[in-house]
């Protein structure tokens, strides 16, 4: 592709189910789908799925329906994930060990090129086939394994300077667990994930009465 | 409050990051801040926090700002975190345990009240200084203790009856971190967590050559 497809998140969140249903589909013998198909497996409506799939061109023939395999590759570039994505874990507590474990990574190309943490412990302790490093040795393991994505599942003082390391070996995106905020470069993609809100939007919607 | 309040999705998972700053400001002694205050604290315009926060009334005053403990306490009320919450995990495997270790939660009064595992050599272990109890008692420790919450870090096809028996026991919302999804009545909140929209939202960027 290589063009710029400026998609809100939202949308993003959502290509994951099209590409598993998609994907299903296809291994079924499934050529075509329409929108209202689509929506009836995935529980969403069919204008939402003609809005999120107008992003990626005129594919859905009008009265017919998309072609699944062509959607599946447009979706599969836009996600990059038609490529292997190396990835490290930093920290190997119990979320660090459940995110290496975790099967649906590799189910999309994502693999867990390594793991440290800097506790000694824990490092040379097996964890999906990898053995803990020592935490020491981050920006030499990623720069020559060339990791574009760190996660890191460390304790909050730990995780700027953890972040630093990783942006110094050449790491451009980072999934940040750690319970603070991080400083990064433009650059580079942060996302932070905040569990809390989870507990929230379901204390929210018991709070309203739902 | 009492009232029905309908606040979207990205409005309300903002919720929790103005309450934490709101939360500092009045440690601190601060009375009134402003949007701007506020934005800049947060890395978030300030046209995007009045827009959020007109869902709660007028309280800001043009030219003035927001009264910091009123803030808090009509967003501590909205969120329903101006009580304990109690919740329950089930499954006691990595994820089940970095849930139940985690800071953040009771921080807003999430209680965990109970751990429950269906793995004879976790049960009676130790999390969070709760002991793991047998699965098998899910539906009467739940209804007991009167537990609405429920976080399923179960294997995928452990989901459903799990889920089942949480509704039984009455629980009224679930957090699924199970890579499958769950039916349940319309009355119960399921919120489906899928760890893997986080990586595509990284690897999405990457491929953009952001």
């Amino acid at each position: 592709m290589g063009k710029l497809v400026l998609i809100p998140r939202p949308t993003i969140e959502r290509l994951p189910l099209y590409l598993r249903s998609l994907t299903l589909l296809d291994e079924s013998g499934v050529e075509v789908v329409s929108s209202e198909e689509l929506g009836r497996i995935l529980g969403i409506t069919s204008v939402q799925i003609r809005k999120d799939l107008a992003y990626f061109g005129e594919f859905g023939r009008r009265g017919v329906g998309y072609d699944v395999a062509d959607l599946m590759q447009q979706i599969t570039e836009i996600l990059g994930v038609n490529r292997p994505n190396k990835f490290a874990i930093v920290g190997a507590g119990h979320l660090g060990q459940a995110l290496a474990r975790y099967e649906g990574f590799t189910e999309y190309g994502f693999m867990l090129a390594a793991i440290f943490d800097a506790d000694p412990k824990k490092i040379g302790m097996e964890v999906a086939g990898q053995q803990v490093l020592s935490a020491d040795y981050v920006t030499e393991v990623v720069k020559s394994l060339g990791i574009q994505i760190g996660v890191l599942t460390v304790p909050a003082p730990a995780a700027q300077p953890v972040a630093d390391q990783l942006i110094k070996a050449g790491v451009r995106a980072i999934w940040n667990f750690a319970p603070t905020r991080i400083e990064a470069p433009i650059d580079i993609e942060v996302r932070q994930e905040n569990l809390i809100v989870g507990l929230l939007a379901l204390s929210y919607h018991l709070a309203q009465g739902k």
